[in-house]
């Protein structure tokens, strides 16, 4: 068929500031182009606003693609219709407002028909953590949201929010679509989405939105990568790449996840898969590969809910199909009444009880292979008594509890066909044919299942084999990839060497200490990727700090790696802090073969700042009024400033007051929640003036590794307090004259909601 | 256009008994007439299942119209495709199971696209009225229920129930059209909806259901008389004529409520329109005349919401629009945060507060016009915050506390065009267009707003100004107008006369007694409503019982007017009673200028028996251990034994123990929830042997009228509690020697869900 166009040429208006661009702006007309000049656009807050058509749109965009960075104070809004905006780069900056990028300028001027398409918003993040922000609010409908990256949000709030207040912005039919999202970092505390559409008092509202073909890449904010809060949206085709979370039906109803892919790795138990709360969700030829997450973060976790669930917790699990997917290699893909918490109803409120199995749940025709044999296929936290399960079929043997004639152990191969991706050398013909099951038509890669058909969500032969094509996301001109540097070794003999080194350094440089005294008097500022390390590890480098406030002072982005150095304070100072303000991105922290004396305290944290790791191993720390505290998150809100912390094989001595202090507050299951490991360490004549009677406090962190470790003369009543539903317990210490080691089964945590 | 239809001529079975009908049905093809030859069918339970297609149903009706009566143990059960059952009459009996019509047989078996037309199902109620069934239960989808007379459905449970359970029946489609519902009698309980469409647990189920042309009349079963509790569902153009409930949004969001009529009359409070729960509905066009119903019952009610309500509660009122209605001469239409109860905290849970105002409503080009001077068009439980009023007029001064520019009193005129109908004598076209308000496309009458439009519901010109068309709604063939009866007034002599006149006498005849002793020895059944008489008032007839249980049993459906009588008993039988079981049906009694005594009680109830009304009107009564006992429904569901019980004039002396006892247990809002009238009435020397401590029980009735009687000599602390928060105070009673009467301004009720 042909069709007659007629081409229209567009109106070009050219801008180079503010000025001229809100001029622009406020005489646009369908089919004006408004382009900004290239360069550095500082401190705008644009508004842009019009009626353009769906033939005419009127287009905001850069001069050259890249070219135009928006820096500072700065944000953008659209209201109107058929507005696009095009190849812009958000940097160095943050926004004054809730959004970096929103589609409304305000409740009567909102953006409907329009895109923003080919845009970078690059670590355009609150200098504190704690402000709240989105970098993408979709408002109204029918907009997009497409081909960009957007990454490194490391402050408070998700980073794209749909919103479906108002019947303005419901049946929205949004489009969020080929974009690359992440990194976004571990952020120590809920509230980081990379997506939330809805939220629970909207999750009884028609949304529509599209999620499909983006690229989920370490997305490890929280544990929701996306969180589902409105009904009949669809998540299609898209990856989720070693991203320490799962796709979270939270709210809403009948959903789609259809064809996505779902990789994890051999070291994260944190990677998931897709998790299922509500009604009437259909999860079809999704792909899960290597995922070793349990409870919350299995590859199909399947909750309980809570019986007349109050609108904001945990509906039941009903009417859910969950067909045709298939998992390689993933420990124990099906979790079943995850979330069960009966047993905890002496410290938690009826309303948070969930013991509502799922029902009416259909479970066909999925395929699972595991190379290693893995013969616990289901994991069931409460009877499975809702659920019909259809040949689903495994290579190994079921020894679960949960065994019937839908669950079938069969003798049948994979082949690797690409990186990650495992077919059946055979297409398994036998599938079941539910109610409704053929919407099921075409498989992940889009064959047409009447012609060939299969359990699993692979259908042979596969005529593309690729199962990421990194090219189809995000920008056309973006790279992530930072140019390669060779790390400098530089030596360091003296004090202002030292000083002018560090601060001359590039990051990845390693500075190497002549043996020697070196009297520091100024914090030294750690706010790149740093190694300091002495020459000579049997005669290591004094650090002797004669300064007001700590040897070194952690910055956003921070790396030390520190090694055989002593450190040596007054009793004044800190050896390691953080900025007291504006710690906006995380820093890390290795110590290794070091000691430290004498000082106030070993580590102190602030409140909004956070460690992603903070390592110590084989040091001597003595002599200290304090030892490492990480506790500065009391507002109970599930925050805290450390997410690992490693303290192997040191001794500590004379510690006077808590060892260790590392704090998570208030009943919140959004985050990993912190890992201790305390392996091998010696503890003598620690907490001498303590008053709270405990040596270490770990008040709700989440995972505990305390082991090998020997108490002696700690005039403490309690060593520590482990969390035994979380399976903490002792292992192998030895204690003499030093307090006990209790286990609590329950904690009584404050209530967020 | 011309189409070529070949007319296919179905293929007709006529049957004559179950085992034909079962053969005929397990043999039918696609456009097989399975014809029931006319009769009763008695005991049948039919399952009718089979695949027909849209041109070709398969067909089960009567040989003639109204000629194939369906009685006894009854009931029908279709499954399959395009099955159409027609012209039956159910009656004379009830169903062995949950259901009389069911569109399915078993889970497996469900009917899809099929239909019930032109049928009849009259007093199929069960004889226990405490036995819950519905009359229609529609599963599956896109099935019809067209043209039926539902008549007089006494027990528990909705007539007409939509089951969204499970994924083959949500967007279901379904049509309720053009049925004539009702009487559906006052039922003293929950559970006596006339249509209800979903549960809490799917309420946040699409399911599409369309309500359209019905007349719903008298259905009076509770305070809803649909309860929706699904989404997307549709109300149009129906007649609500005279029903003590309201079209409630109970559970479920976007519903469309447009052009139904809601007629009200002088004399009931208890009649209402519209009550607003949840999200997103658009009630548009609709016609309120003559109501008087306030809070739940008013015209349009809308509901103060529970924060995080749980799923079974009331969710917020958000995103409703109330835009172009009419309401003539009721009183003080619109009442917002109806419901609230924050001042119930002591005796509520948190769960079940109404503190959440209605958000982001918009009410606007509503017409209010009332001839009767009424200066409150709106009543504000709460602050009213979230509501944006827009081009409502009113005639009248508006005095209410809620007064903003969106509330216009303007001087305009109506003038009738018939019956009920009242349309403004010229349009108000300065409409207000709100967002999607182009939606509102017609007015009530389906005439072209773009052409003539109006605030309101109605457009001037009317074309057809008949506001009611009976002939539209139910079958073409029944009618409930029974046949005019000329009532007889039989004299009577003696005892035989009594009873034999008594059971050969038709409903409305008067036994007519002549003075005299009449030695009765067996209950007098009343079955029918008739009036026993004495001749002479001056010389009244005196019924002397010698018999073991009571003088009257009144049976379902016994109406009694018993005037100038004189009751004795021996102590040890009742004056009244009711059947102890199978009361399916309401009773009634009225006594009048009577004198009652020695009896152990004057009326005794039992349970699952109802009165609609007990009058005592200028009687005396006295010499009885008990007085009136209506205190049976004890399991505390929101069930009581009567609804209005009126005690006047009369003088009660030397009742021993409790002299009226009439009780509703259960937190519950579903019901009238009883009436006492109390009224000029003289106590004296009762309570002598109450161990109550209270003379006049009436826990939990809700509407109470205590006045101008006069209590002396009774041994007891109270004489009664009365319940504040409804209003209860007495007036003007006289106290001398006999206790208290006690306000209690909240009642702790026990919690039904």
């Amino acid at each position: 068929m042909a069709i007659c166009q007629i081409k229209l040429k567009p109106n070009i208006i050219k801008v180079h500031n503010s000025a001229e661009l809100t001029d622009a702006i406020s005489k646009a007309n369908a089919g004006d182009n408004i382009v900004m000049a290239n360069g550095i656009w500082k401190d705008v807050q644009i508004k842009f606003y019009g009626k353009g058509t769906k033939e005419q749109p009127i287009i905001l965009k850069a001069e050259t693609t890249g070219k135009v960075t928006i820096e500072g104070v700065s944000n953008l809004q659209l209201g109107g219709d058929y507005l696009e905006v095009m190849n812009l780069h958000f940097k160095n900056g943050h926004t004054p407002t809730g959004s970096v990028i929103q589609f409304k300028i305000n409740d009567e001027t909102i953006a409907n028909y329009s895109k923003v398409t080919n845009c970078v918003i690059e670590e355009f993040t609150q200098p504190n953590r704690e402000v709240s922000d989105h970098w993408v609010e979709l408002w109204g409908k029918h907009n997009q949201l497409d081909h960009c990256n957007i990454i490194g949000k490391s402050n408070f709030g998700p980073t794209v929010r749909v919103f479906l207040t108002g019947n303005k912005n419901i049946n929205n039919h949004h489009q969020i679509i080929f974009n690359h999202f992440g990194p976004r970092p571990r952020k120590g505390g809920p509230h980081g989405e990379t997506i939330q559409i809805g939220d629970s008092e909207t999750s009884m509202t028609p949304s529509y939105t599209n999620v499909s073909n983006n690229y989920f890449e370490h997305c490890n904010g929280e544990v929701e990568v996306i969180s589902n809060k409105s009904n009949f949206n669809e998540y299609r085709n898209n990856i989720f790449f070693e991203s320490e979370g799962s796709l979270v039906l939270r709210h809403g109803n009948y959903c789609t996840i259809d064809g996505n892919v779902f990789i994890g790795n051999d070291s994260s138990e944190f990677i998931g898969g897709i998790r299922v709360i509500n009604t009437g969700h259909w999860i079809t030829n999704n792909y899960f590969y290597n995922l070793k997450g349990k409870e919350f973060r299995s590859a199909l976790a399947v909750m309980n809910g809570i019986p007349k669930s109050p609108l904001n917790r945990y509906m039941q699990v009903t009417d859910v199909v969950v067909a045709n997917n298939t998992f390689i290699d993933c420990v124990s893909p099906f979790q079943f009444s995850v979330g069960v918490n009966i047993d905890k109803k002496t410290v938690l409120p009826a309303s948070e009880i969930r013991s509502e199995r799922p029902e009416r749940m259909v479970v066909a025709n999925n395929m699972v292979y595991n190379h290693k044999e893995d013969n616990y296929p289901i994991v069931a936290y409460d009877k499975v008594d809702g659920v019909t399960f259809k040949k689903n079929v495994f290579n190994n043997v079921n020894k679960s509890n949960i065994s019937n004639d839908g669950i079938i152990t069969r003798d049948f191969q994979v082949k690797k066909l690409s990186e990650y991706l495992y077919v059946p050398t055979k297409n398994q013909e036998d599938a079941y044919k539910g109610f409704d099951f053929e919407k099921i038509s075409t498989d992940i890669f889009g064959a047409d299942r009447t012609k060939q058909n299969s359990i699993g969500a692979i259908t042979i032969p596969v005529i593309d084999p690729t199962l990421i094509n990194k090219k189809l996301y995000g920008t056309n001109w973006f790279s992530t990839n930072s140019p390669h540097y060779n790390a400098k070794i530089i030596q360091v003999a003296t004090n202002k060497e030292l000083l002018s080194q560090l601060e001359k350094s590039h990051s990845g440089d390693i500075l190497s200490l002549k043996s020697g005294i070196y009297e520091i008097t100024s914090a030294l500022v750690i706010n790149k990727h740093i190694t300091i390390i002495s020459v000579n590890s049997k005669n290591k480098a004094q650090l002797q700090f004669k300064g007001e406030k700590a040897v070194f002072e952690m910055h956003p982005k921070g790396v030390l790696n520190l090694e055989n150095v002593i450190l040596k304070g007054d009793k004044t100072q800190e050896a390691f802090t953080t900025l007291a303000k504006n710690m906006s991105q995380a820093y890390d922290l290795f110590i290794k073969n070091t000691e430290i004396s004498d000082f106030k305290s070993v580590i102190k944290s602030y409140k909004a700042s956070f460690a992603d790791t903070i390592s110590i191993n084989n040091c001597v720390i003595k002599n200290c009024l304090n030892g490492i505290e990480l506790n500065k998150e009391t507002d109970d809100g599930g925050d805290y400033n450390a997410e690992f912390v490693y303290i192997k094989n040191s001794k500590f001595d004379n510690i006077q007051s808590t060892v260790l202090d590392y704090y998570r507050g208030g009943y919140d299951e959004s985050t990993i929640g912190g890992n201790l490991v305390l392996q091998n360490n010696t503890f003598t004549n620690c907490g001498t003036d303590d008053k709270s009677g405990i040596l270490i406090h770990n008040q709700g962190i989440v995972n505990v590794d305390f082991s090998n470790n020997t108490f002696k003369n700690n005039p403490v009543r309690d060593i520590a307090i482990l969390w035994g539903e979380k399976g903490q317990k002792p292992v192998n210490n030895t204690i003499s004259n030093s307090g006990q080691i209790r286990i609590e089964e329950s904690l009584k945590q404050k209530l967020m909601y």
